[in-house]
């Protein structure tokens, strides 16, 4: 314990203690046993803020958005003690358990059963423990124009139930925060867990002491943000052997995603993605469109402009051949998303085999079949769909061993450019 | 110093630094007089870990993309001395200075120099500090299905200057990362900066215990998600009175801003802004796009989508009368978002009169206002571009209090229904 200098003179009227663990005088967490098929036996992730001595985690719940939450306490404008009404806030539609849930090291960096604490953790929440939800099943119907486009064009047929003729498309959709259980982590990249550990405090710039002084604490919520899923058919043909499924697992980009920036092809992959995923659904199958929190390669929308104005004023200006090199000169890395823990998020939906994956990306494919699921197809994004801007990045992904039927040379790869700067 | 007890029998080769700021060897980064109208008096923000010793912030770069970088560095993915090649990276419009910048309190939660590191700060980075940039500027272009749209129904008109026939509008785009000045974040809130400083640290978990420790350092760089900017005409008008602005401040919302989803008005509302900035921008005006990462009110995802069920679900189903309450059941206050800090972004722009905002919420207008920004219009947005199960949120929302002409009384308010979840 330690009683802090004031900054304006005031001493705070308690001292803080600096560790969010205190063992005394409250009763412990019920121990994790991380892959227990049983919940009772692996045990409900406690990481609120309302009993801390109960916590069985380090870090807290809503990833990023603890530290408004945070805020929201320092301003007076939310009770630090407010335990969620969970009232009617269970899943819309069933998902799992599946086997992969008790699988070892298959699934570590998502709780799954974190959307059905409610029914997984009856008991211990009716004996007061604060367990909440990190997975939200949720129903509604989405509108995108690409896919009235597809309607208008003949490639896609309203059904009613998947789609209808407004181009409404019926979807369940999941929320997923991140729940990281750290000797699963550090396997996932082959590296001890001490290391990890290490590497997550000091490289954070001193995030998180418990990382270091808790190795009894095994969970870990970062914040950071997390995963979105969207369902097209019935959830419950999930897990079924026979079930088609076609699959886009696709990296946040706002700037294409919703401004439609026409310097890469990532909102017209996904929405190609998610015809797909209605298509499949229309014959019996199930689409899945995975929705990573990772902007700009996980490098974050600051390097990725600043990387944007260094392809653009190179000399010889925005090239295929230099694509990568730009992002590495000013990140040190070309790509920062850590493929590796992508596929948990698949294995959680009981997902086995991939009929179509709507990605070229080897970064995807890789980890994907590495983990055990079958692919079966992979679908390019059609040309026709390629941005004016966007043959750069498309050019230069080819080349680095993206999946393509076409692998262009050094003489296309200095061809095709990128506008000016200032045009 | 501690040497933790090792998860898997191995000793780590040195002992871990429980501080991020050793004191001893290492040169001390410049003091920072926040709000100094003259950079070099100003100081850099350093909050690179390549030299702990010189840092004068908490937390580090990227936000919560500092933790990706974390495990990229971990994994042996990316080395810690990795220092950015800035070259070519400066702004691609010049953005300021502007009076704002060192006005007293009026911007605290971003760095008003943070595009400019290359120039204002030429001096220390020619002595080798690592001054990194918390904001980037470039230029793109965009095309949006509704913009294509507004054009063929005739409310807008290629000019081939910022929107041209095929619907692509030209627009400069700034990615802004959080840079919390504490003592200017406290004052905000109206509390005092130890009480800050304690809820920061306590109600995250225990998250950087230097926010405690270390009052020296008034910075904190916050792992979450910052803001981006689309700017519509010639950002060289910003700063002019005679200027006229439109502006619309947009928190995001991944379901309805890139999906679709019918259950509320964001991405037909933002759609609508951009078409305001552009017809503003044609005018000879700028039009500005904020874009702030605030999923689900800054409650997050998971929270979000547990309040869409309990909405459905609860008795005599979802409800404009019951709106805010569910979403208070759950995460114990309606919202999140702190609008306080959003004024901050504007300012950094120069700009002190919005002509046009595109907003209903008093949520945002109040805070704008408050802090000496003059709105002359509130733009609704028109009743065509609600979708259809929207209706339940624009009705509690009038009735909150949102501008309007129209506020509905009681028995409007239960009469607005929702669909059902199992439609």
């Amino acid at each position: 314990m330690l009683t802090p200098r004031g900054t304006n003179g005031r001493r705070p009227t308690r001292p803080i203690v600096l560790t969010s663990h205190p063992r005394t005088g409250t009763p412990q967490a019920p121990p994790i046993t991380w892959g227990a098929a049983d919940p009772a036996s692996r045990g409900p992730v406690v990481a609120t803020l309302t009993s801390p001595g109960a916590r069985n985690a380090v870090g807290t719940h809503a990833g990023s958005y603890s530290l408004y939450r945070a805020l929201a306490v320092a301003a007076g404008q939310l009770d630090p003690g407010h335990r969620p009404d969970l009232t009617n806030t269970a899943p819309a539609a069933p998902i799992g358990p599946f086997p992969q849930w008790s699988e070892p090291g298959r699934i570590v960096s998502l709780d799954p059963w974190g959307h059905m604490v409610g029914e997984a953790f009856a008991g211990r929440l009716a004996e007061g423990w604060d367990i909440r939800p990190t997975i939200a099943v949720t129903r509604a119907h989405i509108h995108m124009p690409e896919i009235t486009e597809a309607i208008r064009a003949g490639r896609l047929a309203p059904d009613d139930e998947v789609l209808n003729a407004a181009g409404d498309a019926r979807v369940t959709k999941v929320a997923i925060e991140p729940v990281w259980w750290l000797p699963g982590i550090a396997d996932r990249f082959g590296i001890d867990e001490t290391t990890l550990r290490r590497g997550l405090f000091e490289q954070t710039g001193g995030m998180f002491p418990e990382l270091i002084t808790r190795p009894d604490l095994q969970l870990f919520l970062p914040p950071i943000g997390g995963a979105s899923v969207y369902l097209f058919g019935d959830p419950a043909r999930l897990g079924r052997p026979q079930t088609r499924i076609a699959c886009r697992v696709h990296d946040e980009c706002n700037g294409s995603d919703v401004f439609g920036s026409d310097i890469c092809t990532c909102r017209p992959y996904l929405a190609h993605g998610i015809e797909v995923c209605i298509e499949t659904a229309q014959q019996g199958g199930v689409g899945v469109i995975v929705y990573n929190r990772k902007e700009g390669r996980a490098l974050g929308e600051v390097t990725k402009f600043l990387v944007y104005n260094a392809r653009k004023r190179q000399q010889g200006g925005d090239r295929a051949d230099a694509y990568f090199t730009r992002t590495e000169c000013v990140a040190g890395v070309a790509d920062m998303r850590l493929q590796e823990l992508m596929p948990d998020v698949l294995h959680w939906l009981g997902i086995t085999r991939i009929d179509r994956l709507v990605s070229m990306s080897n970064m995807k494919f890789e980890p994907i079949v590495a983990s055990g699921i079958t692919v079966l197809e992979r679908v390019p994004i059609p040309d026709d769909l390629i941005p004016a801007d966007a043959s750069v990045e498309m050019d230069a992904k080819r080349a680095a061993g993206y999946f393509t039927a076409h692998v262009p040379d050094a003489a296309e790869l200095a061809q095709a450019k990128g506008r000016e700067l200032g045009a």
